[in-house]
């Protein structure tokens, strides 16, 4: 046991002034927030807070969107925010305020560290020690949803070079700043040859730049199984915004210690550093909640900010607390922990650690760095040059509900509709080809893809674009989009259906 | 050990006579076929093969797509085919057989069972036995793929009614006909509001039919996640395609029996029958691989046909093989496995224990029932009216590249083209809005979404779309894609922009 009365204090030497925003939160958000500041203040008192308000006290205080202005002005301010747990008022119209600001503040990398604290946490995993780099702002995730017939949704999945670039930056410099040997990308190009492949490609562009970061890919869905049963052969993972946000809640639950996980949210000029749980209003005000997700958060935001000396203590002192085996009621468990203790005593606890070094788990050495250093990565991307693009058709999706909905029905109409500018290739139903040639198994929704390529080199033009939606509409067609199809320095920018 | 001499035979009855195509497929595939067919053969004498050509041999012999049109009229014929493992041949124009044949008979239901057979397969879950019902025509992998900028790449997420009622359905129906008591839909519904809204409305409506069995749903981050680490809380899980692509690999690995795990897909007028591993060429042709995945996919093959009596031995038959330590080499543990034994003489041992129950694993005992009740399934879908459509605006999306990237100059120049029909509602780049009052951390790529709602109620027309296409044409104004906005019954059928 850790001799309270004699703690061996390496305290960090003196830190430049810094202010940093916080916001408390709902929930267990006022106690937890109070328990990290205690210790922040103990280990970093160069440390100032910028107090303000985020979650149901703005929305009830009538900021709709969960935060008013004055939030926004103080995280551009001070660069960035440690934020407590919000909670998500039931009804429409209020949209998620972690997700606003997110994309709001350009917030494009989410990391998700996933590590293993055993025996002290539960876990099959015991070396369990991985970072989740999830693209924050694309993927289906942009929110672009439409309903286009009575029976077709559509969510638009968008994936760019930027964002691709930025999140592939991102997760090398962190990769090579933490000491870490490994980046994995996981996607599903070998489906989404294009969306996923270009984020697989900028990938391997950027893993040149890196030949001290040894650079691999996996398959997305392997690669989650193998992070179920085999996580220790991962170090660091980047991946788009879907999988990441399935792939870091496996690896948060197979580490065992969920309710121990922070988290960060990486901008170009601020960032956001929160607990993964949620606000907990059913334990709310009764100081038992654990604030170690807050607190390994406020951590990585000491780390960003370049303060490795009190990120240091602090780490170290938590550590420390969790193998002297005081621990809150969550994870508290009889016969193997010393003593239960509420969220004011574990953050006294972890104080009275500062300075000491954990024995069993593995005590952390951040290094102290430029502030931000992370934040306006050196590397920059391969030269890029803008490729040459050439409009060569497109698709107009219909829909169309004809009895019998008989794909050559619909064709012979169109064939004849198409010229002089286009010809009909083929129409695909859910990407399915039905004309020409069609199965009669193939289901046959209201919605329709046609592929009208140029007639002649050239004959793809916007306006031969307008003037094929007039005749279908003069034909009573009911256009409901279209894409145009493009090839960029000659080859060809879209898939091929099953079956063309 | 189970003494070779005394097998107590209860052999099924005589079964009306039946055949199915049967398709050797590459690598390790003729071996494990020919083991499967002779357990088929002993079991179900009245079984009947239609051999088939599928895979690397079909696209040697010229079939560019890996078979040619007579196996589509074996499978169409017999309506199920049995199938080894696939070679995918490096390089271009060749796709995945297996998708092909998905896509083209609309084998709308993957089925994926993952189950435990501890402790003669090792697994960290001993009571393991979940069933995913992937969705596997729609979704990103509908295979709908444009690049339309310079940066930006797009793949539609399609569901639609129709295909959500098909997966919903049969979920419930395999349930109930399985004796299954619980089904899970997992969905990502809270961000994709429309799109997986849609599956999770269809599956509620469905489960109203379905009274005796429970149901419920899931977020799929944290849906998965539990799937890791505590698969004993699901029975059955019914999901959309990419989520069950990634959550069955997890069940798979987590079971701990992928090697042995078996599939089917299932349309409305066929089925296909198939191992989940690969063909394994590095082992092909040496007697050393493991027949079990393809051989439980011949017992999902018996029961979708309704021979309830040999699945039922063939499947008692292989847990006591099991039982008796008579392992192939993937899963031989020596001091744990009474013996090591190649493909041939696994399937000798499966033969003589015809008639035989498992002693420590659960015993299965499949019904009779009539072929292909599940595909024709007799719960029809809740009444449903074809929704009253109204166009009310059109979101062009356009390809913008002017130094600056200024979305308020792109919002002037917009404004003064939009009338008389339309005005401008706002631009969203990746989902966010920059216009009007966008902020400054927004990332600007060359792919902006512009919102023109109707002037007045009715202004929007096709015309009025043609016309304003044509007018951004003649400003020099690239736009790359429309998506009409529609109202159905009076309810807004798009998505707002964060920040709208």
């Amino acid at each position: 046991m850790f001799a309270q009365s004699a703690p061996v204090k390496r305290l960090p030497a003196t830190l430049p002034a810094c202010t940093v925003a916080v916001a408390e939160g709902d929930g267990i958000g006022p106690e937890i927030t109070a328990a990290v500041l205690g210790i922040l203040r103990a280990a970093d008192p160069a440390l100032a807070f910028d107090y303000v308000v985020v979650g149901l006290k703005a929305y009830e205080a009538g900021a709709a969107a969960g935060y008013g202005p004055e939030v926004m002005d103080a995280i551009t301010r001070n660069g960035v925010i440690l934020k407590g747990p919000i909670t998500t008022p039931q009804g429409g119209g209020y949209k998620s305020v972690n997700v606003s600001l997110r994309k709001t503040l350009g917030l494009y990398a989410n990391l998700r560290p996933c590590a293993a604290y055993h025996p002290f946490v539960e876990t099959r995993h015991p070396g369990m020690d991985v970072v989740i780099v999830r693209e924050n702002e694309e993927d289906t995730y942009a929110g672009i949803e439409h309903r286009q017939s009575d029976e077709v949704y559509q969510c638009l999945k968008l994936i760019t070079r930027p964002g691709c670039e930025r999140i592939a930056r991102y997760a090398f410099e962190y990769a090579r700043a933490h000491g870490r040997r490994k980046v994995t990308c996981m996607t599903k190009d070998n489906i989404m040859k294009l969306t996923d492949g270009l984020f697989h490609k900028v990938f391997d562009e950027f893993a040149l730049q890196y030949p001290d970061i040894a650079a691999e890919h996996m398959i997305i869905d392997i690669g989650t199984a193998k992070m179920a049963v085999q996580p220790g052969r991962f170090d660091v993972v980047v991946t788009p915004n879907l999988y990441g946000d399935i792939l870091s809640d496996v690896a948060a639950e197979v580490a065992g210690s969920i309710g121990l996980a922070p988290s960060s949210n990486i901008g170009q000029t601020c960032a956001m550093f929160e607990a993964v749980h949620g606000s907990a209003p059913d334990i709310a005000g009764q100081d038992i909640a654990n604030p170690s997700g807050m607190l390994l958060s406020a951590v990585m935001m000491l780390v960003h900010l370049g303060r490795g000396a009190p990120a240091t203590a602090i780490h170290n002192a938590w550590l420390r607390t969790l193998e002297d085996g005081l621990h809150t009621a969550d994870f508290f468990r009889e016969g193997k922990s010393a003593r239960r203790v509420g969220t004011r005593a574990f953050a006294e606890a972890v104080i009275a650690r500062l300075g000491t070094r954990p024995e069993r788990l593995s005590a952390v050495d951040y290094p102290e760095h430029e502030a931000e250093s992370l934040v306006h990565p050196p590397v920059a991307a391969a030269p890029h040059r803008v490729a040459t693009k050439q409009l060569v058709g497109v698709d107009v999706f219909l829909n169309w509900d004809q009895p019998g909905r008989d794909a050559n029905a619909l064709g012979a109409n169109l064939e004849a509709l198409a010229g002089p500018q286009f010809k009909l290739a083929m129409i695909t139903n859910r990407g399915v080809k039905v004309y020409p040639q069609g199965m009669p198994q193939t289901l046959r929704t209201d919605h329709w893809r046609c592929r009208f390529p140029a007639m002649t080199d050239g004959s793809a033009t916007p306006q031969a674009i307008a003037a094929l939606l007039l005749r279908l509409a003069e034909a009573g067609l009911d256009a409901v989009k279209t894409e145009n199809l493009y090839t960029f320095d000659g080859v060809r920018g879209y898939s091929q259906a099953q079956g063309e």
